[in-house]
């Protein structure tokens, strides 16, 4: 039970720490972060990152990323696609281009300049959703340029991580051989995305006729685990796997929203904890990183890049520029791919943790930023006008 | 995630087997420890009881009691106290003499014969409760005396565990030295059951109303695991702190059947399952054990040793001896307590691996028989009468 202690002392203090991140208008995300950088090697040295936490961690981002997938609605993408697939990849591509220039200056690897380009690429716009409901913004053109560029984004993101991640696996593979069972592993999956819809369907209807009582979520957990060790087995990401049975299941789950409620629970309320910890225990924070040039110049591209990005990708389709900057700062958020991203690359040995500790700083302050600039942004510009 | 295949490999089977179950009419319970039986060393050998199993059996552990402790309604004891008392006295003193009589006869030792008496004495009667719903005699007296004594029997079997369990973990010390902290243990536990139940009043308004939208499930949680974690570090099992954390928080959690379900779905869908079918991982059936003399002894002294206790007991309450036979064949199903007692021994080197196989086919066969030998006393004798 000693390892249980270590995980109940992360789950009341991230807790604690994510509740007072609520109150004070920032994502609780942070306060997870904060409570494993407290509890971890970096200051007091209760916890640390052992394989229990790696398992719960592992289970973390499978439930995040499984969440994340069945909470995205892709028959909402049927409409005008132009302006924020142009918005999403123009917020992808400066990022990544500048992560990338300045890496070669600093004489970093192909496969280090990769990495290092997709964490600054990949947004998370939880944040800047909730902002916009807060300010009544989200049925504004530039809301919902937001959102749908999100949604590509996001998309990209997986693609992005299950590339890298292929990389990262097997890096004693040559290129092709790595693209080989990516491309098969990819073309599975989008053929389970097509055919497996249709056939959960009649799946969960046996599963809500069952004897057990949980079979709906048990379904759900084992689907989720599943295609996550299948693509595990094929050389991706386990989190490529849980995203797709998310996408997949969806709207299963989205029919009850007790079930819904309750893989919420199990997936924000207990598993995820543990990832956003164990990035604050893998992350080493001293005096020597503390104050690293790194910092903020992953800063400045990460946030510079993203808000150049949206404004050049949206400009075309806006009314005024400063609708355009608007776009730009409400794709400022990074979150949890950005950080399955950098914990993947440190864990495999192709980032250090100089800049494991830089990203996670750059996805703190991109959380604290953005609503106060989007706040500003609305004040500044007339928004109804896009 | 080879760990988290191993998990999935567990969860798929004792599922699919649950189910199975279910429909044959018999407790989910048995097709899980089964799916641990063929995954593990007795069969296929795909699955070890290893630290990470271990873990989640644990969190099983706590999940199970913690369940137990919140759909107890300890207010419902109020009435006439003396039948069930009676009843449950009997039921659990005669199989533990007997118990004791028979170890006696093959020289075990006297925390040998302690463990082997515990074992053989308590009862999990939610299978006689679904039985007495489906016959539609839950309102007669033999109904309600059989599921007042449970409540008793239920009191009982974790003040054994707890007395057992604190013998267990301290092999070394006298039997005064392990006496103290259990009395000790205890006192602060009762303290907690009248105190902490109008204070976690309070404090689950609060998280009612916090920022995080998970506050009340993952408090529940906190507050299972946490006294889990005190119980285990003033000698006593973390299961009975689990089961207290779950009397004290029951009331505030079934004001919200959201907050019920969603943590029955953690406690049955998920956590459970791993321990049942780490029973199945523990014992090893091969032909030595499977026919081994003990089994039928450990059998016919589990039920016949209930039934004539719950007979004797209750036959001053009853009008007629079939009313008291029922009640005595009602007491017979054994569950998760007989296998947390037994495990406990086990692991702990008390009792071999043959006994500890004996009681997974007692628990097995009592789950069974009961159902179907209510049925047919039921239509033998006349229940009305009680």
């Amino acid at each position: 039970v000693d390892v249980i202690i270590g995980l109940l002392l992360i789950l009341v203090v991230a807790k604690a720490l994510g509740e007072l991140c609520e109150r004070l208008g920032i994502s609780s995300m942070i306060g997870e972060i904060l409570a494993g950088v407290i509890l971890g090697p970096s200051l007091l040295g209760f916890v640390d990152f052992d394989s229990t936490m790696s398992i719960f961690a592992d289970l973390g981002i499978i439930a995040l990323l499984f969440m994340s997938g069945a909470e995205m609605r892709m028959d909402r993408l049927a409409g005008s696609a132009l302006p924020s697939v142009s918005t999403a990849l123009g917020g992808m591509l400066v990022p990544f281009s500048l992560g990338c220039l300045v890496g070669l200056m600093f004489g970093l690897s192909l496969i280090q300049l990769l990495f290092l380009g997709a964490i600054l690429s990949v947004t998370s716009i939880g944040i800047s959703v909730r902002t916009l409901i807060d300010l009544k913004k989200l049925n504004t053109k530039v809301g919902y340029t937001i959102v749908e560029a999100a949604i590509f984004d996001d998309l990209i993101g997986i693609v992005l991580l299950a590339v890298l991640s292929s990389l990262a696996l097997e890096q004693d593979q040559s290129l092709l051989q790595n693209l080989i069972p990516l491309v098969v592993g990819i073309a599975i999956l989008l053929v389970l995305i097509s055919v497996g819809r249709k056939r959960l369907e009649h799946l969960y209807e046996k599963a809500r006729k069952a004897r057990s009582h949980e079979m709906p979520y048990v379904l759900a957990i084992i689907i989720g685990i599943g295609l996550a060790s299948f693509t595990q087995l094929v050389g991706l990401h386990f989190a490529i796997g849980a995203f797709v049975a998310g996408l997949i299941i969806g709207p299963q789950i989205r029919k009850e929203i007790n079930l819904l409620e309750s893989l919420g629970d199990l997936a924000f309320g207990f598993l995820a904890t543990f990832f956003f910890a164990s990035v604050g225990l893998l992350i080493a924070i001293s005096s020597d990183n503390l104050f690293s040039w790194m910092i903020p110049i992953i800063i400045i591209l990460g946030l510079f890049g993203k808000i150049a990005g949206g404004y050049f990708g949206s400009r075309h389709f806006m009314k005024s520029k400063g609708g355009s900057l608007l776009v730009g700062i409400g794709l400022c958020p990074r979150g949890e791919i950005a950080l399955i991203i950098s914990s993947i690359a440190f864990i495999n040995g192709i980032i250090g943790e100089g800049l494991l500790t830089a990203v996670t700083i750059l996805v703190i302050t991109s959380v604290i930023f953005t609503p106060v600039a989007m706040r500003l942004g609305f004040r500044r510009f007339d928004p109804e006008s896009g």
